[in-house]
């Protein structure tokens, strides 16, 4: 599974291994580095030191092709010691550069709200965690690496079932492994589970559903047996850290990846962020999964299977409204199911197939939906 | 760890063990049939069937010394089919006692959501969702057992990690062992963990922890090894059957428990549910842990260890004001922190102990709360 050994990085000593967790931290350590080196540079110049972070608003987001994400334009904002009012967002920048290169270090993880906290008691001016949280989020676009790769990772908790061994990178626990079929509640997706490594997986594709009792449904009739599939249910909207994970099990091990939500606008958002990436993550790649097909529950299965349905709210309307302006929107099966929510008024959740028994999703649904699928 | 099997009941064919889960499914069941007996005796008499139900209102809820909990009062209410008003609810009753036995019987868990979608499915009238969950609390009154011994669990999932071998008895995994030290993130609290047995366990005591992201610090600074405990995080206010299974560390394996929480009056509500139950679970026994101690965040903390601090909002003091007439804050600590919260108008979260770096919680603040704790 992992590579031999090239060289020593700190917090490898316990292994003889070098992981790929290992190359992205030495890759993310060299590029706080040079930002590091090119203030230092201008500084001795005489310079005022100068940064070019790229413009993260709405304007400047195209749709890449080849990435098959929105990424940023080429726009860029000077940041420069020289202007007065660029003082203070710059220090906080060099600080949180800082505190990222103490976490891969010292092989810690943080939050963003720890990270605020830690700035707080180090005297870093920030008047609140949205504050903290922007310069962030800045580091990233400079580094274009996600903050998890920083070792911060989000608060909230997927969690994964199923037919695969991982190995553990994380100090500590480095060269474990644990086989993620033994649980059948789920395996929460943590730092630990994020930077593991893949190793014997008997999987064939995997299920990603937005909620942990129909993750639970899935595991009771054996989902993960009948269809070889690893479980992964995402607490609503997918946590980052699991969105990387699930291109991780695309990618590396080259599973089809078909995702489970309620059929509402906040449903079909869920999906659509997990496929294209969300407008706010545009300023990093590759925690979208391009490939991932979103399997339903839609408008249209309302009709189809006859499910018992809410009348959508003001705020359903709403939504619908921002997503019909979304270009990510524009072609099927999104255009098609959006313009049907509209047409029936109506929504349904995942649980409603058990009006036809607890044993009809698994059984009737999800064969039927792969089956068409795999024809399209 | 489970007994010699006794007798045969359905689901254990797999394994030749009688499980304490067994135990509860035979007592559930009979006390099911036992309702139904009544009913058709009635009807070959000739006579209305009549239920007692008994009164869930605030008014009829006393504290139960020995129990230490609220327990529901003397009062019953007749429901009878002699009177038209009462069929409905009757009925809807009857088909709840049955979908519970069908789950129990067939091995199949459910949630509220499910459980009012199989109704609709099989034509019963219930008006919405707050109308299914409110027959399936009559039914946990008649019988005396929470919904999760009927094998309809919470949506929410909580996580464990520790020193703590366990041991399936769900059909398909009874008899399966697994080590919950092995997964440094967390094993989810679903049904398969909730009704475990206890094998194996090295762990001296028990955190319960308000949050995901401080539950990681926990393990990340070796809460576990440092203080040979097992480490819960509840996901905010912790879903019922990981309240369940908290009490049955106390008292299986009989550990300290220790409850960690936002210094708010949500997260002092947090620890006040799990010690003294909720009004809402007054007419079921043993879903809370009278042994817990409340370890803090206190209010008190936030001036003795300079936390960085909110304002109150509108909302936390109206919450304040609900605290104070509440009779189970009539005591100290509990008295005496919403009092303080008051005096300082500020509230503070677990992570701003990271104010003095991320270890300070686990390396100083907890040694020196259990140290307090125990002096007491």
């Amino acid at each position: 599974m992992p590579k031999k050994r090239t060289a020593a990085v700190e917090g490898e000593a316990m292994s003889g291994q070098l992981y790929k967790s290992d190359e992205i931290k030495r890759e993310v350590l060299g590029r706080l580095k040079k930002v590091g080196v090119e203030i230092v540079e201008a500084l001795s110049r005489g310079d005022w030191p100068t940064l070019h972070l790229p413009v993260r608003s709405t304007k400047n987001i195209v749709y890449d092709q080849d990435l098959r994400q929105y990424i940023l334009g080429s726009k860029k904002a000077e940041r420069t010691v020289a202007n007065i009012r660029h003082l203070r967002p710059f220090a906080q920048l060099v600080w949180v550069a800082k505190f990222a290169k103490q976490l891969l270090t010292s092989g810690k993880t943080s939050t963003l709200r720890d990270t605020y906290y830690v700035a707080i008691g180090e005297g870093i001016d920030f008047e609140s965690q949205d504050e903290s949280d922007d310069i962030i989020l800045e580091v990233e676009s400079l580094i274009n690496h996600p903050r998890e790769d920083m070792n911060i990772f989000p608060e909230e908790r997927a969690a994964i079932y199923g037919d695969l061994v991982i190995e553990y990178t994380i100090p500590g626990f480095r060269g474990q492994r644990v086989d993620l079929s033994a649980h059948p509640d789920g395996y929460s997706i943590g730092p630990a589970l994020t930077t593991a490594e893949f190793g014997r997986c008997g999987a064939e594709q995997v299920f990603v559903i937005e909620k942990g009792a129909v993750f639970s449904r899935f595991v009771e009739e054996r989902a993960d047996k009948k269809f070889k599939a690893l479980l992964i249910h995402t607490a609503g909207q997918s946590p980052r850290n699991c969105r990387k994970l699930i291109r991780r099990l695309r990618e590396e091990l080259n599973l089809p990846v078909y995702i489970f939500t309620d059929a509402d606008p906040y449903g079909v958002h869920i999906a659509s962020v997990l496929i294209h990436g969300s407008a706010l993550s545009a300023h990093i790649r590759q925690i979208n999964v391009p490939d991932a097909v979103w399997a339903g529950v839609y408008a249209t299965d309302i009709t189809k299977y006859k499910l018992p349905a809410l009348r959508l709210t003001e705020q359903d309307y709403k939504r619908l409204k921002e997503l019909e302006q979304d270009p990510r929107y524009t072609v099927d099966p999104w255009r098609r199911e959006v313009q049907y929510f509209g047409k029936i008024k109506r929504k349904a959740e995942l649980e409603a197939f058990s009006r036809y028994g607890l044993e009809f999703i698994v059984k009737d649904f999800l064969p039927e939906r792969l089956t068409e699928l795999q024809k399209r």
